[in-house]
């Protein structure tokens, strides 16, 4: 048995099989790294990488999220969870346990703009992107030759004002079962309270302007006639609240006068794929925490 | 008589007497650049570096700034002027035409922050800002020793609820024909309407967000409690309308989670200078145009 | 007939059957921009963008690009070119005029790494890269579906020690009479000097390094060798000294202790799409001059 | 007493007498993290911050890094470090504890450019560089004045070809006993083996290019030579082979083929202060540990 610690950088050697990931939220208190840590040495397990943060040294909260390998760890998994109800309970932990194999099936939903839907297909045939891509669900039928050369199936599924409702019902019907994560890559319809509610911290929408400047429609359009020196983007957890959501990853581009509108869209189709990218990477590798309305990322 | 071009870049070699800048907004309209050019050949000026931009080719507005060397500039310039008046009226221009051997001058006001007065001190010892400092103005007397020490005057006027009228009126009697610019360096009171109507696009202000996210108030406070992933600062002309004025420029650094409110205020601190001194360079080498409410940086 | 001058960021309303775009270089004299500005004015013109440098002031170079419209274009362009010869002559030009709408053509050549080829063909098939991509050819099959599937010629022309010479020769014939730029986007084979003096400052290859660090094999294991806190791409044309022609463009992303060299690979990928496409772009939008070892980029 | 966790960010309550920090260095092995933190808690001290990493998992090294609080910290920590002594004997650990309350004191080693010098004096007097500066040294007396209106003693210590040897004794005698860390902070000397020795990991060096290309004299000019599109700064630390130590930071800042020797040296220097004084910050606040030729910063 080896119980050889390993780096988050040393990728070639890592045996995706045995390697688990732990997510810990609780109220701060003594000899919480202690607890877990001992805890996971005595059940045989490696830790890989480990991260924490606490919020507020007085009575605020604790978050940690720790990598670790161990042996056979399909099948000693339920055991080692049940054992660590004991040390959760003790400092009053919310918590989960991933297995690292166990990849996270993704549905993307997509109108007519191609790039971030594009950018994941290729991070995720490149090996970058560690998920499923499960299906590619559209309101436009632009799209289902690429999507289907890549072997991930496409959904068309039509929205109009009228057809509001029940798009959404054949949109849950698809992924009923299917799905770990929905990413709105440019998908320019509301999505309703309820799905919201049913894939709480589980939708990233990649929102085109540095948020919370320009919130809404036309972002582009909103940045250009305040004559701002850069532009962004934000991809954030959705929420009931428009372009309010949790944050998870911002980025910026310089611009400058001389960049009308439409230049400014294509500058930001740069940035925004990007920062989508690594938002739904970090999603699927279990770096992200929310708590209230703000993400404590482990990247 | 040598009638050579000089790059932006060369400087070693730049004799400052010799030179000029000339800013130019106009309607758009064939043969623009053709007549300015013509004219400042036949005046035996030397082009050294020319910029021009169109805001829309159909009836849009025209802006070009061009730095020319003339031999024995100061006592030809009025006469350059002059016959300049031909060329503008043909082409209904708002012009202007600056000697760089005579530096504008500037008044810095400030509060108690320091960070963005000592970057100007710096590179304005340095020879990095071609420019006078001519005073400080400040509500408050802490750095009177460090800007002394430097060989400038600093000018304590305190600043109340009820002061503030009187104190205004002590601040513009000691730039009264002193001063070409008004830098707010951290300058944490309200400047009334008429003082910025006199100084018209000429008051540049430093504002410790990235525009328009978090006008107002306690900006560092506003971005923690929103969870961005950058923060950033904005330097602007100051106009009647709150943090509204046309933006100069602009710059952000990463922060994350961990960073709390006071993080972020230290973070801020180095954007906030780098931002501020780029904006004020720009302004006193006459790179900066005003539109409507945004700015043409010819940089 | 309309002589509005357009701006480079007013895409929307360009008609690129009217564009042209002028690339001169010549020692430095007087009244050069006055000359060149005047032609173009008397030729019915308009002056849409114009960038110029100086290398130096006393008996330097002087480089300049102009982008103009003229009506009927197409057919003008002869007599335009004949007449701008007495210009030429008069200030000893190199100088050459490339139609906007004669857009250039590519091969792009690439071994087994996708990441490359893939960013080029998103840009060409969005619109960013404003060029035909002729064909692929390649020393590998691995790409021929996803290059064929938009519609692109790919060809597969094996590279061993033994064929080395008979590859480049096919090469060549397939080549011939139908391509203005070569790409090599992360093709790992040397090209003959035969072959570089054919398309002298015509073949852009990407260096997965900050050069001048790191030349020759391995960049990355050199990089994680020498433990450097930032890893970068440079795309350069290519000359006789191996990763030593003229450098286009740069750009570098962090790194830490913690990536080892598969992960310096995998972040590097990211640069060294960007670093390309930008170099393809601007030489395409003829916007790079070579003069000795160096680029003028006007972009 | 409060066993509470804090957070690197939560600066404001933190109380720097009770805080410590920890490096370990040790080959990998089980159980080390759990060893560790199980020893903090039962001596009663509060984990704050950790960090780890390891280079390679068969057999490589393990690197942590963790801030604790400690009731009664100096009373306390010769009996803990005692008691670490088992902990560390298992795991072959080489360790080191420092208190934050005894601040790291530094001499700058300057000769005539001032911008470095100037960032750290100022960074030190607003508290963001948590050290002492006990001295300058210089091989000039240009900024004898600046220095000490900051209250720092100032020593010129003249060098030639000649005094070499003398001035070194010179240097030597002043820092015996005063210094922790020396700064070069452009310091146009050389060092000498028998000094390097002595302040083994402990002498900074600011390097004016990104290493490592251009080593050596005149980076800038080489740098203009090449036609680079990056500049960049290096902090390293200072060993036998020039330029050839483990670097600590690294930033570059985009240039264009119009900056000369002279532009690349004005907008270097703003660099080079910005990656000195955050290796500065980082040693003194314990985050650097090396190991072969590498740093392991835990930032």
């Amino acid at each position: 048995m080896s119980h050889n610690y390993q780096s988050q950088g040393n990728k070639r050697l890592e045996d995706k099989s045995v390697r688990a990931r732990m997510l810990i939220s609780c109220p701060d208190k003594a000899g919480i790294v202690a607890a877990v840590s001992q805890f996971l040495y005595e059940q045989g397990a490696n830790i890989v990488q480990s991260d924490q943060y606490t919020m507020d040294p007085e009575g605020g909260m604790f978050f940690m999220r720790i990598e670790f390998d161990l042996h056979e760890l399909e099948q000693r998994l339920p055991s080692l969870q049940e054992d660590f109800g004991r040390v959760a309970d003790r400092f009053s932990m919310r918590w989960s346990v991933f297995r690292a194999a166990r990849r996270k099936r993704i549905a993307v939903f997509v109108s007519k703009e191609d790039h971030c839907l594009l950018e994941l297909l290729w991070q995720w045939q490149s090996g970058d992107l560690d998920a499923e891509i499960s299906m590619v669900i559209s309101n436009h039928e632009d799209m289902q030759g690429i999507v289907e050369s890549f072997g991930i199936p496409y959904h068309y599924v039509p929205v109009t004002a009228d057809t509001k409702a029940e798009a959404e019902r054949k949109q849950r019907e698809l992924i009923a079962g299917k799905v770990d994560l929905i990413v709105l890559a440019r998908y320019m319809q509301i999505v309703s309270p309820k799905f919201i509610e049913q894939f709480h911290n589980r939708i990233i929408n990649i929102h085109h302007s540095f948020l919370p400047a320009f919130v809404g429609g036309k972002p582009y359009q909103q940045a250009y006639n305040r004559g701002v020196k850069l532009i962004g983007a934000t991809a954030h957890y959705v929420t009931e609240e428009l372009d309010g959501g949790p944050i998870i990853e911002q980025d910026i581009q310089r611009v400058s006068h001389r960049d009308n509108v439409a230049e400014l869209k294509r500058i930001g189709r740069h940035i925004e794929r990007i920062v989508l990218a690594r938002a739904v990477k970090w999603h699927v590798e279990d770096r992200l925490l929310v708590y209230e309305n703000k993400t404590v990322a482990f990247v």
